[in-house]
């Protein structure tokens, strides 16, 4: 893991990558034969950076490059490189802390920007297999360890305070991109957006209902404040199923350059949130009626078990480690000192609750009317379907945002869910 | 504002204090006359630091300078220097955004963990003035604009969250500053620690009880957590009648080393706690029934306005100038969304209000059963009179700290102090 001087960034094509990884005994050894044979593939789809894949004669490696501006964009849109740093510094946490759900790092190099990271077969980015019905029995297993102890072991639960605050010092550098999820998630969507696109002329009477309402701009305006002003735990800052690689038994989350100290709920509410908008896009890929319903049934099923199996690890972990500087144990000694302490747990636990809920409302409104839209919906060809799947989705979310209290437990979620699948929305045009 | 090299820290004693200066031009032109001729008067009656005032012909300057360790325990606590630069650094903000409501800085060395301020001549501690029932006229407006400016300026309603994200970062490493708040605060005074003392025996069993109270635990570890974890603003962080120094018309707030990104509530429950435990102290400084009852009188009143000033300024201030990246203007258009987002203002208030009373609570009861006790109770000088006074002011605090939602209006919390002014608590022994 070395650093070179500032300043020395350029952007490595495909030669220059090639003699790079070449300079290094380790990788070198590791995909193995000549340089020369070394085989070469871009593959990045995501918004913001070059992803290429190596492959030798005897291995492979991913090597992510930041660019400095916004890929989806262009170089009209800067963004500090640092943020490769961010998510070197957020990966390394992170596989120590939930050991086996992250890529294994193989080299990272500061001024270059550039990681070199564990190849991961036969993995696929989970989006594309939800898109096509796939279920994925091992996720949510995964899942809610790697956010449990996430979560858990960045908090104030279970850190001392000065550990805490050195903590988020160390990631309060990375708030350019906060500020990309202030700008897209919590703000645009709201208003009149030069990058604003949702599927017209169908959205076009909901965009407007949303820019005029009030009692949503207010509870979206919370999360925002929520979401600036609540250093809870080093959050991945990320967490759709588009920054999670799968098998049917494996999980990989990868991709944590939005890392930064931030409400918790914030990445529990994307997991929840792309599992709904993978719920109702269903509808918009079947050939058939019903010919996705296990999928579909499968989808909710892990929504609620993504909370519960979540809930029950985190406040496993609260009670056997809860060694922060949060909620001394010494001062609930005794048997009625320990059940107030546990009752607290579950208030704590319900608060987030109350939280995920939120932000999932808000992260599914920015993928139907911002600038970044995902597959699940955008896959669906006819964009009528589309639309009607969509508002499907926003109908749960605004309510979810606006009557946050009325979601006591994560079936109410799903219920809802369940009753707007064959809803039919009033659309323009 | 000159820093040497670290590590070429040493306590100035007199001699070397005075060559030390005589080697600041301006310092030296301003005190006037020779060095030799200075005088040296050590006046610190603070728990950490060293304060000097040295006068010469023309003039005079405070001078003030950090042990490594608490001066009220010894050496076996140390404590970092750098609490010396935190402090010059809140100061100079303070100055520029509350401008003539701190001392004015005229030299601060980063290795000595040295400041020189303006003399303030003939200011007293505000505390003292309180003892001797002294109203001071202009501390209302003074310090509701130094809390309104200070904390508004440096919150999310004000700034980007880029430049939020700075400060907090360059506030983090007080941590060790923090740490004592959340010990000496949150922590002891609710279990059994060493360094507690109480007016004994009489306060026995309130001290007992108070250790077994699990609702109140629960309470002073929720606020625990949001002092660790909720960075609204830039706190003074120690703001206490002892911080403030007082003329009729004058108000100087000194002494932020403890300053860090906090919850507002914090500051504002600092100054009500203190003022409230000055009312219930005073009944222990009366020589004749009544003879105080016009200082008690201006003392509630006080409590009142400094809460409905802070906030109206407050307000104010947000509707003015709440260009910060916390609800944008943007997304509260027309006189629907003026409205909506006014409702918003007050519902934040509203919030802020219960944030000071459990803030307020958790200041009086650490001053009557932890480490660091104020003189308004200490210098009652029969110690059962004082154990009444002390008793009045933890049942206010018990009930702010556990039902605070019942306190709605600040007229609650002085109503309630009065009805307690004649309680007769039982006390032990």
């Amino acid at each position: 893991m070395t650093g070179d001087r500032a300043g020395d960034y350029r952007i490595l094509h495909e030669a220059a990558l090639r003699d790079h990884l070449a300079g290094l005994p380790d990788i070198a050894a590791l995909l193995g034969g000549e340089p020369a044979s070394w085989e070469i593939t871009e593959v990045g789809d995501g918004n913001l950076n070059l992803v290429f894949i190596m492959k030798g004669a005897s291995g492979g490696v991913a090597v992510k490059q930041a660019l400095p501006y916004v890929r989806l964009v262009g170089e009209s849109w800067p963004l500090p490189l640092s943020r490769a740093h961010y998510e070197y510094l957020a990966l390394s946490r992170q596989a120590q802390i939930a050991p086996g759900l992250v890529p294994a790092l193989l080299h990272h190099n500061e001024a270059l920007a550039l990681t070199v990271m564990e190849l991961l077969e036969p993995h696929i980015i989970m989006r594309k297999g939800l898109v096509a019905g796939t279920q994925y029995p091992g996720f949510v297993g995964d899942i809610t360890t790697f956010m449990a102890r996430t979560l858990f072991f960045t908090s104030d639960l279970a850190l001392s305070a000065a550990e805490k605050k050195e903590g988020i010092a160390a990631f309060a550098g990375n708030h350019a991109l906060c500020k990309i999820t202030e700008d897209l998630i919590f703000t645009d969507p709201y208003r009149i957006a030069e990058q604003n696109r949702w599927t017209a002329p169908y959205l076009n009477a909901l965009a407007a209902s949303l820019r005029d309402d009030m009692e949503l701009h207010v509870a979206i305006s919370r999360l925002k404040l929520k979401f600036m002003a609540s250093p809870e735990a080093l959050l991945h800052g990320d967490l759709h199923t588009g920054s999670i690689m799968v098998t049917d038994h494996q999980t990989r989350v990868i991709d944590p350059e939005f890392a930064f100290y931030g409400p918790m709920g914030f990445d529990v509410g994307a997991v929840i949130a792309n599992l709904v908008m993978a719920y109702f896009a269903s509808a918009g890929h079947e050939r058939a009626t019903g010919e996705r319903a296990a999928f579909e049934a499968w989808v909710l099923e892990t929504v609620e078990k993504v909370w519960s199996e979540f809930a029950r690890k985190f406040l496993d972990l609260w009670r056997a480690e809860g060694t922060g500087d949060a909620y001394p144990v010494s001062l609930f000694a005794g048997a009625q000192g320990a059940a107030r302490l546990e009752a607290e747990r579950q208030a704590y636990l319900h608060r987030l609750f109350a939280d995920t809920v939120g932000f999932a409302a808000a992260k599914t409104i920015r993928r139907i009317f911002g600038l970044a839209h995902n597959i699940d919906f955008e896959l669906i060809e006819h964009p009528k379907k589309r639309a009607v799947s969509e508002a499907r989705a926003v109908r749960l979310a605004r309510a979810m945002m606006v009557e946050t209290g009325t979601f006591r437990t994560i079936a109410d979620v799903t219920g809802a869910a369940r009753k707007l699948r064959d809803w039919r929305p009033e659309l323009t045009g």
